[in-house]
């Protein structure tokens, strides 16, 4: 039965409920290592990120698609990467992943491709996400006071309510997740604004980090009562991880039960397990484990394993968190089966779940929960 | 060996040192899923609790005991279940767990089956633990004023320490465990409690909430020298989980070592880890994993295995931490079984345990501990 | 495939690059039992420390290597233990470890074989790393007032840089690795120091707990560029271990990115998550689960699992963290060799990692890692 169950796991279509766009550039070994972790420097004592969780899994997963020996070299890799060019990788890789709608969030990486030649590389559909910290850092460039940028974020975000299937927040980034719960007045957001705007240079962008003008977007867009992302736990250097416990965040989480908002907690590394509690007991509230999933490579199960201890199987979803690199897809997609392969494998071996609640239960984590959820 | 282990550990007789009140009412399919965990609301997408860890497990284990095949539907599980009625559930799902006494803690459920009937239904032993917080308040309805109250309040826990088995604080859920470790002066206390009876309306009982006469109860309690169990960890929507960390309460566990008092750690996940190191370093820190096993079904063993990591084999207890439904003290018992038998049988298995060192922790961890501890 | 690699891993040659001295006296039970525990209590119930995670694996490990039954009981195993002496149980069990280099950590265990007497019982190499807040105490014993303090500490970490392979800190247990990451300037420290002199006593030594000073010491020892070694998470009574979660210092590393200093996580249970993330981001981080090893017996490989899942395989290193008894030694290296030898066996069997790469890989683990990190 296991046997069984394995066979499904490898067909199961899937709905990647959280990714970023990926790059058409032919890309260098430098490049390529640079996008293959959360780390922005490299070790002083050399060593390659082909060494890593995560380039052991590219090495083995996606090698061979490649047309190489599985646990090829890395130099072995980049040669064949650089050879086919990134159509032929991108589109390769891309259809190997079974996912057939990407929900791209927007917010990163401006200069990849986007959700819809994401979606046409993979054969597949797509829908958009967009980030609430970017879309007011584009306003915070063209406002004339806080007065005005209230104005134009209402706008953008109500235009981007009807338009996107969702918002994504990187409060866990600029603030932490144990921001106020409180929603700020308009007296208050409009002042800090006017903060943000006088100091203003015409050198470069401003960077939003005001707490009092993220929580304003976040409540702006719970009034519309949609999806609403928070990347949670694990993260490049701009994280403190202590902060980025979910459940930081349970007082906003309970003041928004009724609201009609989803709230998605993303990745969750180390904290899927707080995250899972949230899901049990909270009604809006769901998980997964995106990026945990690839840079823990052929580790990931036992986070996959966490992930499904507490939360009842319609408050879980499917995602890669892939940015840049087609790898992430793939080993993001064949990792995240492997691990719920073994997980359900286990259970129905040991006769504790039947096979046919197995295969429920992950037709509902792979599309059937993302497709309540974000609807259209 | 690891089958002889096995045998052993399915006729092992358990304490349940922390469960609660069974219901006698004959369940409807709604009040069996609100029963059925920690939530408090229903998804708006629909769902059944029949589809999260706990129920799989429900459908595994208990529904045989009711004569259905295992895994069958939680409409037929229903079906079933009322058909009998809940003196024939309660009756057959209690004596089906070995549990051979119920400590039962006595605050929640007070229209629910006590200790003795319990105890009677399950053709077993049974004890008392007085909830620290029911009793406060119970006294905050009848006392006259501060002074009042602190003298009732002394009064009832010496008469609850001299009948009962022990204690048990909620201040996770009401504070959080990281309370202030000192002992509140009795005008403090006073003081607090003439706040808290000013405020008092005779529309709604007082819930106690005050930390000041919180951390007076667990100190009177301390002075009695009696086992005093707290909630740790994962519960219901009134937990700020990050609070419930074991390890903010350590200077309380640092001033208690020579009191003669015992400190139960119950439930404990995601903190397991945590409350083993204390149980390790303080010698008189105890831990179980009631709660959460229940409501990680087969998952569970992971959990279990993490709370025998570094503790002592003399500092780890048994509970099923259930309340109302039958299913939770079948289910409790029965997959930690399942979970002990994997992990010592591991150990067994691998010529890293002798059988009889297993055996005998076994019994320590499933009557042992607990009988020192509770003593009479 | 796996025999080859238990077999290859069972010949590894390794750095300890963080342990303690051994002690020479032949112990009573008393005294081993209470060196096999980071408990300083007795259970006022009694019970052995032979029955504990880290007791067990001394009965099945160490036992054979004195001549007796694997899982014979503590009081045989004082017995032979006693009988052998101190000189023989010290050579039989370093000799048994396959530690080729010994990096000793003096802070702690005056009265103990030192790092020369340790490598010489055992037949190999050593170096030495100096405690931050031992010299530092040195120093408060001898200083004349905070001028006098500032100007010795300076020279005794320039001379002890030029001496030892490193420093070692534990800022976690005096004040808490949520420590203010500000380098502290001159003057503060010198006020801090004078503060400290002034409540100085003839009758006993200053315990250093000033933050202020402890701080200074750490920024003193960066200015050097040398391996810095934190104590992280678990240990004894001294601990608050919510305030010992290494990514409650992020900041501080990140402050430490370009120094040349290499920050170096020790223990980390049960955090070595937090600290795996940690090494993957940051340039300069490197982790062990030394100590966590030993005290998690042979559910040790669930913690060796968990620290690889994240960190980058040039970023994970091999320590004991033993203090007194030769058994620590044995049993960090035993059980470290079982852990690893099971998490990379396992990739390997299921043909996610190459056999080459792993042995590459445990090569950086065991030894390559530490050389290149502390040099000489």
């Amino acid at each position: 039965m296991t046997i069984q169950l394995a066979e499904y796991v490898s067909h199961l279509g899937l709905i990647d409920h959280h990714c970023h766009g990926v790059t058409s550039a032919n890309l260098s070994s430098g490049q390529f290592e640079a996008l293959a972790t959360e780390s922005s420097w490299r070790s002083p004592f050399g060593g390659s990120n082909f060494d890593t969780p995560f380039g052991v899994a590219v090495r083995a997963l996606c090698a061979p698609e490649l047309g190489l020996e599985a646990h090829c070299t890395g130099e072995q890799y980049m040669e064949r990467r650089i050879a086919l060019g990134p159509d032929a990788v991108n589109q390769t890789l891309l259809r190997g992943t079974g996912i057939e709608r990407y929900v791209v969030e927007t917010g990163v990486g401006a200069h990849m491709l986007g959700p819809k030649e994401v979606a046409d590389a993979a054969g597949a559909e797509f829908g958009e996400i967009d980030r609430l910290e970017a879309l007011a850092e584009d306003e915070l460039a063209l406002a004339e006071n806080g007065e005005d940028f209230v104005a134009r974020v209402v706008e953008r975000i109500g235009a981007s309510a009807a338009r996107s299937l969702g918002f994504k927040s990187i409060v866990a980034y600029r603030c932490g997740l144990d921001f106020d719960p409180d929603q700020p007045t308009r007296d208050e957001v409009r002042d800090a604004a006017d903060r943000l705007l006088r100091a203003r240079t015409s050198e470069e962008p401003v960077r939003l980090e005001d707490p009092v003008v993220i929580r304003f977007l976040i409540w702006e867009a719970v009034r519309h009562g949609c999806p609403l992302q928070f990347h949670v736990g694990y993260g490049d250097s701009d994280i403190d991880l202590h902060r980025c416990d979910p459940s930081k965040m349970t007082e906003f989480i309970r003041r928004t039960v009724d609201t009609g908002a989803s709230i998605m907690l993303l990745h969750c590394y180390p904290f899927q397990r707080e995250a899972a509690f949230l899901a049990q007991v909270y009604p809006h509230v769901y998980l997964d484990t995106g990026a945990a999933v690839n840079y823990t490579g052929f580790g990931s199960h036992a986070i996959i394993r966490e992930s499904l201890e507490l939360a009842p199987f319609n408050k879980v979803m499917f995602s890669t968190d892939a940015y840049g690199l087609p790898e992430l897809y793939y080993c993001g997609s064949h990792l995240w089966r492997r691990g719920v392969a073994r997980v359900f494998g286990d259970w129905v071996a040991d006769d504790e779940m039947s096979l046919d609640d197995a295969k429920r239960y992950l037709d509902m984590i792979a599309v059937g929960n993302a497709a309540k959820v974000y609807g259209r």
